[in-house]
């Protein structure tokens, strides 16, 4: 039994995000997906909203969980879950920059891998933050994140 | 009638941006020097002052432009003055890196192109922020900024 | 009258290049294509042949060009058309890097300025020499080639 | 039963390839190592000892079995061997940079997913090619390469 | 006699820096451990105790001393000093792209050169701010500093 | 006695080489500029015209000299000539990208270190081999190579 452990801040989840964990979902038995986050710090969307969409737009895939973890290193997580390895879709060179001492420092800490997947180059431009940023001044963002994600922004303000 | 946009902040505007504008004046009929600011969020210079500096700095450059935008995408800042494209400068593979999705998404969105256009080897260690962070602590930034600039920074004791 | 010079061997042309030309074409009044080619290598394709390629493929866009050129920089073929600019397409950090040197020397050379768009990221994993290597080995390459292309480089075993 | 394909030239295996490959079979059901090669070019050593070079290094990991191809797509090769995914390790950015096409030229032509795994940094300096030309000059690389391959150098005055 | 300055905030020092001082030492008669630090912000440790971590690690290599500086440019600080020039560590592209501009201010400024030593690959993942986050979450960093500033960590509940 | 060890095949000589060359010459007391030759492939310019090159171009430097090797390790030769370290300098990230394994595989065989200097943006655009193309094809190269380069790069066609 194979697990992929797919970990962010989904803060919301993206279609940049999807597609990953929907490769993710042929390519193991199981992927869990993980919301790591601060309880002090409040995010764009409650944690509890974060697991919902996820949920929601993964309903079809039945080896896809989710599940939110605070207070705790992603590889401890790995550990309990029994998970077979890390795994982070990478959007271009920066994203590999950053990746590759997270994924230095987790295989020190407890020898877990690290796979990494090529983002889909047509969600490439695709990420939380900016997604967020583009509905904060009225952008249409409409095919870059889930239906409901629109929703709830737009319901926002954002 | 070929209209560039070069969007950024200016704050202030150096020696690296006039290159970059002054390039772009030559490329295309007129270049439009776009400032975005947050009326929320108080920067080193006031905009008007922002404006200034570049107007001084370009006044013997027939179709330069300079006006503030503020609560609006670029995108759309671009559509109603009718830009050919948004031009942006690059000082190396950071910058490159930066602008990659800021393009595709500002192309997602309207349909608008960027175009880069490589700065200035002599200039590429120039950015209004290492700028002021050297002033601040005394060091000599003789021209790396237009000389209003330099004194602006040095009467706020920058 | 703004003209862009679009430099390169072409052989063959692909998707990604007709992206790139296509874009090129709403920014610039003309678009010259220009095939550089060396008389004593032979190439897969002629250049004759490489022409018609490019010319069937952006029939529809009345402002561009194709022509052939050796044996001369292509900075004196720019002087010589009075290009506005160079023109080049960028798939990704590997063209950037390849890039920089050469717009700085052809800059250094006679002041041509070099204007950089991104590459559609769909086409991003395009190039002439890999399609032709997965032709050869029996690859399925409709819609990264024009269909003449397909039908020559079927035509020869490729 | 999943199964991953590390395609390569292996022309020698290094201890850089052995780390992937052994971590590869720690992560997968089964690992195939395939040898491309082309019959029309002489490598360094023959395809059948670039197998026995592998079989004995990785003797004691049961899930891995080594096979050579020629003339053929990798994608192909995935497909009749029903591999999950190809699987390649990254030395640092310029591995990635290359492997990014490559990636999506498989994806576009079978649906193949590529998954990457860091290589060790304690053999970020290590690649066959490197390898042989410090052997060529008499340079000491005892711990690069394993013992029969170090041997085969040496009998070869490499 | 050479000097080499190491600027850095060192909060806390890392096995990644002293690899980069111990190699520093010999390569040059002198090595200054410079630790940048503003009095108005509080970082993990005061600087006394930054500097004592440093002193203690270092012992055994009679060239190496450490300061600490505030407000003032580490130019001013090399000049004052009599330094050959700066050196630094690059851990890998990330660090490189972020020392280019620095390297490129400092010399324009007053001449002084930056020299560069890439880190040992087994330290390549460790860095300050990592080494905070993973202590605060409990993760093992055993090996990743010194002793001292593990227990240091350790009482503060990091 | 600090030697920094400079190496490369220098054929010919460039402006970008002089300012590594130069610069080292401030940082160590000698530079041993090694230009390191294949005996069996004919360069440009023989071994001995490019030793008289640099030479000529170096003879105001007292602590420079010039040798030629061929047939071996650089980091044999180091240690035969004493050298503190190896010497390089990077026009920018692929120059980086580059080094970093010859620095790794270097210090892997016999412990010399690398240091690096960042070349003067000024001549980032200048190589060997980019010098002698745009030679070929009639362009303007003073200001590039030393003028003695450019007399034999004009007396022989290029």
């Amino acid at each position: 039994m194979s697990l992929a452990l797919c970990p962010g801040s989904y803060d919301p989840v993206t279609v940049g995000h999807l597609d990953v964990i929907g490769r993710a979902a042929t390519l193991f038995d199981e992927v869990l997906v993980a919301i790591l986050h601060n309880p002090a710090k409040q995010g764009t969307f409650p944690v509890e909203q974060r697991i919902a969409f996820i949920e929601e737009a993964t309903a079809a895939l039945p080896g896809v969980r989710v599940a939110a973890y605070s207070g705790r290193l992603i590889v401890d997580v790995a550990r309990e879950v029994g998970a077979t390895c890390l795994l982070k879709g990478l959007r271009g060179e920066p994203d590999f920059a950053y990746e590759v001492p997270m994924a230095g420092m987790n295989r020190a800490l407890t020898g877990i891998e690290t796979l990494f997947l090529l983002g889909d180059p047509a969600t490439a431009h695709i990420s939380s933050s900016l997604v967020k940023e583009v509905a904060r001044f009225g952008g249409d963002i409409r095919g870059m994140v889930p239906d409901p994600v629109l929703a709830a922004l737009a319901a926002r303000g954002l």
